[in-house]
């Protein structure tokens, strides 16, 4: 059908630029000088402009609805292009080109603000961005339906189909079973060898731990890379340039080794999509929460497992020979998961994970909701740590300024982090039927998971939806009694 | 004027285009995956396509060619960018779109392509893109011009103002009066005491130095950066956004300070251009040739000069002191002004630089010429490597496929490499009228420097030619004999 041709055509065309502002996000994050940063926001606000008119043109806005009235006619792949156009269309058409090119323009330089803000410790600073930010995100989500409440339009947007019902439900399963069992590791007395994991390792050897550790778990360098910057991320533009960067704490070096893990799985997500999705809408991961279900399952299901350790410790011990000296693999092990309430949300363990989620699913909400302002942020994030965790953060870089998120304008994104641990759980419970992934990570075969799950999850790309995938993958909807019991049998284990 | 404004406006929007694809030609240059070079020519190949309808659109002739009749009420600044948009107009008008796209992706193509020729020492892989890139550049220029000598157009477009019969004259006179002198020097027998060159300094260390180089000559860290890559280039968008790379060779360190300190010189400039012609088409620097005059100004008058060496061997002594230790401050400056034959442009000594150049002026006549087909080229490029420097590179890595240039498309700009260090000895001789430069470096001071540079030179970016330039500074016209004089008076001194 010819209106189909056009509609890849039209497609192709915003691909490219998505593709250029992708590149110069990346560019942003990862080295781009300071001074750099008034220009380039007029320079890529203009170009991001020129990517809402195509997108919010007459021609592709006729295409879009034109073809959705001929579902019926479509093959399943084009429909649900279509249909997933015509969502992205509905919620931007209503978008004045202005306020949208100011809006990219202020994450442009949000972004470099929040991070002088980090580390300055100025929340003072930043906090008109922020303001400015959430102030747009309500005005565009009531653009698009002012019926729904705003949250839900957020939270649909980065994992199709969830709403505060669900979310609630969720995390209210989790209260009743999880966090009185969180309370009795946490009030275990468990005392560890711990003092090493607070030693000194220099940034370079942990810069070569890093390279071996993306070389054993098979990362593909002739299709993307690692680097560094402030936040850890993942960057992909399409299955062929996949990116990620770590961190090099010389004070911590399982920021750096579990970083590296974490972005890794999403890295890998991408780059085992079928290429046959990069010309078309339906490339790129289906989820937030199915992204994060790959990297918290390389994260924390291999690289947490004491069989990971088995097969790679010697190297740390290679390459750290004085620091470890007096650390036992049983040692290493148990200190890669050890619990303890914390401040800082990427450096917390497994266990009282999904606690930092739950304190930001609750202030977003408040934040849609206007019952929050932003002057009373900080002291809203403080007090709800001490209600989960019973720990106050001391300054805004362990508080309310620690996350990337808010600055790139990602708000309704948090809940997906929580959701996708508990989906990793529930593809684990069917992955250890089909496979003897203990075997394989101890005998540093990684390649066989790696296939089974780019057979079972990556190749689909976005061609399948969450939910879809985890029936077809797991046999069953949703459901959190799997991220519960694998936590209650680990940490069981480790600590009672 | 409301044309004016229009004429601005337009500008601005293809500005933008120009930065996101000149930030893509730096990371494809410094960090791409491989495996990504395929589909990110597609996209740039879209995104070139649309500027080149920005650039050759109705509306941009109908100004640029309305207010071209209109001159005579423009004020100077804006005659001169009416001026330069008026011929770029006249050389891209005629070419069809297609060309243009398929050239572009071409380019994007070809610079990964001739990496992996040069490092595979595969002429045979890559001269069907050479072939193909001088096939458009032929074209291209006889769309503009049918009756100008081809290279004659290309030579122009680097430096204006500047034809084969000027450039003639240039090297007639090297000719004549320099070339009698290097082979003196070359066969003056005089022994050095230069083992340590090609001593194995590792990595990690040269970055160290490399760091300290670019902080004690004033770098601008905050509007800009150095990485690393294959061919040491710099790169630049807008006055705040400057950066440049250097290479690391672990037997050949002096690659990596020399290309650090010239590519500097490059940044320097960039960097120094005052900040209100970024929004103008006389941003960037003046010309090819003056940008060379400032990178050959800090690499030679100020890196290769005795007073550097001075005030900052103590410094490379403390990096490498097992590798120094029997090398003397005189044995080392010898050292970095070693003269002899070699195969590599980019680390040939000041003295035979101009001998590579003129191999490359003419084999690039000759493809101009249609006098050379691309399988005649590595034996062409032999020859005249034996005829000017009494030397046969054993490959092609060190003959033919040794710069980046033609695989960028640059054809008719290796000249200016020869026309710049002429300039720099120009500007030289001027300077040391006006303050004590060896004084200068030898004291740390080069504040100084860059002080007289931004106020003669740099601040003007585009809006003076290199003729008017190289006259408002120096008081004449362009005039060989500084830089015959400035190199006999140094290499005297070191070898007769």
């Amino acid at each position: 059908m010819e209106l189909v041709n056009k509609f890849n055509e039209l497609v192709a065309k915003q691909k490219a630029y998505i593709y250029v502002l992708t590149l110069a996000g990346w560019d942003s994050a990862t080295e781009a000088p300071r001074g750099a940063f008034q220009r380039r926001a007029e320079m890529l606000g203009v170009i991001s402009g020129e990517l809402f008119n195509l997108q919010t043109s007459k021609e592709y806005q006729d295409v879009v609805y034109g073809l959705f009235k001929r579902l019926d006619e479509l093959d399943d792949i084009t429909k649900r292009e279509i249909k997933k156009a015509k969502k992205g269309l509905d919620k931007i058409i209503k978008i004045p080109k202005e306020e949208f090119v100011e809006y990219n323009k202020l994450i442009g330089l949000s972004q470099r603000k929040w991070e002088d803000a980090k580390h300055n410790n100025d929340y003072e600073g930043f906090k008109g961005n922020l303001e400015q930010i959430f102030m747009y995100n309500k005005k565009f989500v009531a653009y698009y339906n002012k019926d729904e409440h705003p949250y839900n339009i957020m939270l649909d947007g980065f994992e199709e189909g969830m709403s505060m019902k669900e979310y609630d439900e969720f995390f209210n399963t989790l209260k009743k079973d999880l966090v009185p069992f969180v309370k009795e590791v946490l009030n275990s007395g468990k005392k560890l060898n711990d003092a090493f994991i607070t030693d000194f390792y220099p940034k370079e050897k942990q810069k070569e731990f890093a390279e071996y550790l993306i070389e054993v778990l098979n990362f593909d360098k002739n299709s993307g890379l690692m680097k560094e910057s402030v936040h850890p991320f993942t960057w992909n533009t399409h299955s062929t340039d996949v990116r990620f960067t770590t961190r090099y704490l010389e004070n911590f070096m399982f920021s750096s080794i579990f970083a590296a893990i974490h972005e890794l799985g999403h890295a890998t997500y991408e780059q085992q999509i079928d290429s046959k999705w990069d010309d078309t809408t339906l490339s790129g991961g289906t989820s937030m929460g199915i992204h994060e279900s790959q990297s918290r399952f390389y994260e924390n299901n291999i690289g947490r497992s004491i069989e990971f350790w088995e097969a790679h410790y010697p190297k740390l011990l290679e390459i750290f020979p004085e620091q470890l000296k007096d650390v036992s693999l049983d040692d290493f092990y148990r200190g890669v998961n050890k619990v303890e309430a914390s401040f800082i949300r990427v450096e917390a363990d497994e266990l009282t994970y999904p606690m930092h989620i739950m304190v930001r699913y609750e202030i977003e909400r408040m934040i849609m909701n206007n019952e929050v302002t932003v002057d009373e942020l900080p002291k809203l994030w403080n007090d709800k740590m001490v209600e989960y965790l019973g720990i106050e953060p001391k300054d805004f870089a362990e508080g309310v300024l620690q996350d990337v998120h808010w600055s790139a304008g990602l708000i309704g994104y948090f809940p997906t982090y929580a959701l996708g641990s508990a989906y990793s759980a529930q593809f684990y419970y069917t992955m250890i039927k089909e496979i003897d992934v203990e075997a394989l990570v101890k005998g540093n075969n990684i390649k066989v998971i790696n296939e089974w799950l780019k057979e079972k999850i990556h190749n689909f790309g976005s061609s399948r939806t969450p939910k879809e995938l985890l029936f077809d993958v797991t046999g069953e909807d949703f459901n959190p009694k799997y991220y519960i019991k694998y936590l209650k049998e680990k940490y069981s284990k480790l600590y009672l």
